[in-house]
C-alpha cells in the first residue's frame, strides 16, 4: 500500500467516526458539553509540565529550522499561556448553548405549525498554523456548538498541539462523549489535507486559518465548502467632518493598536479639505509609535515624514507598522476607492456628519462597518460574541466573528394533525 | 480570437456590468425594485402573442429532437402559463422587502451600539433546464432582494427566455434601475457555463435548478459557492401508536399528490407492530391512486400487490408512481435507516405517541422534519415564504426552502463616539 493510499484510509476511518461522533454530538445536552469543556481545562493544568515539554521539542525544531523570531513567538508556550488556553475553555463553557434555540416560529392557516430550530453543522475541518492554542479554541467552539472537528495543526506545534488534544480527549471520556469528537490528524503528510479537502458529504464546512497561501490553497483545492477571509485591507476615512481629537485617537489606535491583527487598518483616507488641519497632528502621533507612513502627493506636502506610495500600497495588508495615506475629494471618492481596493473586512469613518456617516456605512460593503470608532473592534469577543473561530469576509452563511451561532444551522419542524396537501 | 476566448471576453463583460448594477440595486428603493417588477408583467401581458411565438419556435426544434413529452410539457407556455408568469411577477412585488432589514441590535458596555443589518448576497447565477417560467421567476426573486443576477436557461428554452427577458429589462428601464440587473447569457455555448463558475470575486454563488446531472456537474465544477438542492429522498414513517386515517390520507398524499417534486415521499417505513394491521389499507388507497409498490419481506406478506424491494430501492428518488415500503423494528430504526438511505431532505412521522415525534423531529438530519403532515409541505409557498427559488438540502447559509430572506447576507454596523479598543 503507498502512502498517500494508506493517507487515505487514516482518513476515512478520522471522516467516519467523526460523523459518529456528530450524530451523537447533536443531541448531547448543554452540560455535558460544558462538562467536557471544564474537565479538559482541569487536564490542561494538571499535564502543563507534559506540554510544556512537548512545546520545548517543536521549539528546538523551529530553531533548527531556521523559522522567523515572529513564528517562534506564536509558538511558544509558558505558564501564562496554558493558563490562558485553560480559562478560554471555561469561558466557551459559560456561553450560552445555541443548539435547539428557537430561531422562529408560526402558524399556517391550514393549522401547521412551522418552527426553525439551530442545529450543529455537523463535522468541521479546520486548518491552521503555528499557533499551538487553536487546537483546544478550535476544538472546544465546535464542541460547544455541537460539531465534531477534525483538527489539521501546523508541522511546527505538531508536539504541542498532541500534548493539548490529549487533555481535550480526557475531558470528552471524563464527560461520557466520544473520544473521536475532536480528533487530531496524527500524520503531518500534506496528503492529508488533500484527503480531508476532498471529503464532501462527510466533512461538513472547512475552516482554514492562517497566512493568505493557506487560505488559498485551501479555497482553491477543497470540494467541501470554506468559510474563511481572506485579506483585511481596512480603511478608515477622516471626513471633513471629523472630530479632530477622535481623528488622531482612532487613526493611531486603528493602526497601531496591534499592527498584525486582521482587523488593523491599512490606509487612512482623508478629505482634502481637512488634510492640511489634520494630516500633521495624526502624522506626528503615529510616528511617535513608530509608524511607518506613506501617501499620495497631497499627503506628502502636509509632513516630511511621509513617503511616496505607489499603486501597490492601496492594495497591501501590511500587518504592520506601516499606513499608507490617500486624500480622497470626499465621502463619495473614500466609498469609490474602499470599493476598488478593500477587502470586504472591516472599515470606519470618522465624522460628526450624520448623512455623511449613513451614507457610508449603507454603502460600504464589507462585514463590517464603523461609525467613529477604531477598526480593531472587529473582534468576535469586543462585539459580545464570546469567542471566535475567525472572522469571515464571504458573504455566504456567515459574515463577520465566526462564533458558536455561526458554527450552526437549522433545521424547520413541521407540526401537523392530520394535514394532507391539496 | 478563438471562440472560448470570445465567449470568456463576453462573460468578463457580463460579470462587470452585474457587480456594476449590483452595487446600484444594494441601495434602490423598495418601491423602486417593486415599479420594475410591475412594469415587467405588464410588459409580459403586453407581448404574449411575442413570446408564444418564441415559444413554438423552441417547441419546434425540441420536437425535432426528439424531446421527451414531459420534457416538451416543461417546456409550453400557453396563455394560462404566460398569465402566471406576469401574476407571479406581482405576487412577487408585495412580498415584504428583506433588505434593509435589522436582524439584531445591542450596546456594548463601552458605548458601541452593533447591528446586524440584512443586505444582499451581490451577484446571483442561475443556470437551469427548460422550463422558461424560471427566467421571470428567478430574475424576479434576484432583483426584490437586491441582488443582479446573471441566468443561463437551458438551450431548449432559448428563444422563450429571451422573450420573457425583454419583458423584464423593460421593466427595469421603466423604473429607472440598470437594464443589466437581470442579464441573460446570449450564448448556448457550454463555454459559458465553465466560465460563469469561474468568477469568483465577481458571482457571489450559483443557484443550479434541474436534473441531479446538472447539479452535480455544476457542484464539482463551480469556484463559486453552490446553493442547490440534489435528491430529495423523503421518508414517512408510520409509528406503531399512529392514527390509522391519518396514516393512511398522509401516505397517499405524500407519495400521490404530485410524484414529480422533490418532497414527494419515496420510501414508506412502517412499523412491524402496526403492519399487518395498517398496511393492506395504505396498500389499497395508494394502488387506487396508480402507485407501483415495492416492499421487504413482512410487507410482501401484508398484500400480494407489493412486489420486492432490492438493496437499491431504498436509495432511489423515483419522482414517479412508485413507492418502496421497508418494515422497521420501531423509531430508533426508521431514524437508523434516514440516516443511512435519505439525502437529509423532508422527512415525516405518523404518530400519536408524542415521545417518539420528539426523538424523530430531534434526530433525524433533514432540512425539513415533519409530525403528522404530508411530506409535501416541502414549500416555501406552502411555509409562507411567498416564493423560493428552490429547496437547499446543504447546511451552509440557508437550508430548506430559499426565499428572499435566504438570497441575503448581512453586515454589522457598528456607532460609536471615539472609541479606541484598549
Amino acid at each position: 500500500m503507498s502512502s498517500d493510499r494508506a493517507i487515505q484510509t487514516i482518513m476515512e476511518t478520522i471522516g467516519a467516526d467523526a460523523k459518529a461522533a456528530a450524530a451523537i454530538l447533536a443531541n448531547a445536552r448543554t452540560t455535558q458539553k460544558n462538562d467536557a469543556l471544564i474537565a479538559a481545562a482541569t487536564a490542561i493544568r494538571a499535564k502543563k509540565a507534559e506540554i510544556l515539554q512537548a512545546n520545548v521539542k517543536d521549539l528546538d525544531i523551529a530553531r533548527g529550522r531556521d523559522l522567523s523570531q515572529a513564528m517562534i513567538d506564536r509558538l511558544l508556550l509558558d505558564d501564562d499561556r496554558i493558563e490562558a488556553i485553560a480559562s478560554g475553555l471555561e469561558a466557551i463553557a459559560t456561553l450560552p448553548d445555541p443548539v435547539g434555540d428557537t430561531i422562529a416560529s408560526w402558524d399556517r392557516p391550514n393549522g401547521l405549525n412551522i418552527s426553525r430550530i439551530r442545529v450543529p453543522l455537523g463535522v468541521i475541518g479546520i486548518i491552521y498554523e503555528s499557533r499551538p492554542n487553536v487546537t483546544a479554541d478550535a476544538g472546544a467552539l465546535c464542541l460547544k456548538s455541537g460539531n465534531a472537528s477534525i483538527l489539521r495543526g501546523g508541522s511546527e506545534s505538531a508536539n504541542s498541539s498532541r500534548a493539548i488534544h490529549l487533555c481535550l480527549v480526557e475531558g470528552l471520556k471524563a464527560a461520557g462523549l466520544p473520544e473521536t469528537a475532536i480528533q487530531l490528524i496524527p500524520t503531518q503528510d500534506r496528503a492529508a489535507v488533500g484527503a480531508l479537502l476532498g471529503m464532501a458529504g462527510i466533512v461538513d464546512i472547512i475552516v482554514p486559518r492562517g497566512g493568505k497561501g493557506l487560505i488559498e490553497r485551501v479555497q482553491n483545492d477543497s470540494k467541501v465548502p470554506v468559510m474563511a477571509h481572506l485579506d483585511g485591507i481596512c480603511h478608515t476615512y477622516v471626513d471633513k467632518a471629523a472630530d479632530p481629537q477622535k481623528a488622531v485617537d482612532i487613526v493611531v489606535n486603528a493602526k497601531m493598536r496591534r499592527t498584525g491583527i486582521c482587523g488593523a487598518t491599512e490606509t487612512l483616507l482623508i478629505d482634502h479639505n481637512v488634510v492640511a488641519d489634520l494630516l500633521p497632528a495624526i502624522a506626528d502621533a503615529l510616528i511617535e509609535k513608530g509608524c511607518a507612513l506613506r501617501g499620495d502627493k497631497t499627503a506628502q506636502q502636509q509632513h516630511n515624514a511621509i513617503s511616496p506610495a505607489t499603486e501597490e500600497d492601496w492594495d497591501t495588508e501590511y500587518l504592520d507598522a506601516i499606513l499608507s495615506i490617500r486624500t480622497v475629494a470626499g465621502v463619495d471618492d473614500a466609498i469609490a476607492h474602499i470599493a476598488r481596493h478593500g477587502s470586504h473586512h472591516t472599515d470606519a469613518i470618522i465624522t460628526e456628519d450624520a448623512e455623511a456617516a449613513a451614507k457610508f456605512l449603507n454603502q460600504v460593503d464589507s462585514a463590517i462597518v464603523v461609525h467613529n470608532a477604531s477598526t480593531q473592534y472587529a473582534d468576535g469577543g469586543e462585539f459580545g460574541m464570546g469567542a471566535e473561530i475567525g472572522i469571515s469576509t464571504g458573504k455566504m452563511h456567515a459574515r463577520g466573528p465566526v462564533g458558536l451561532e455561526q458554527l450552526t444551522s437549522y433545521k424547520y419542524v413541521v407540526r401537523g394533525n392530520g394535514q394532507t396537501r391539496p
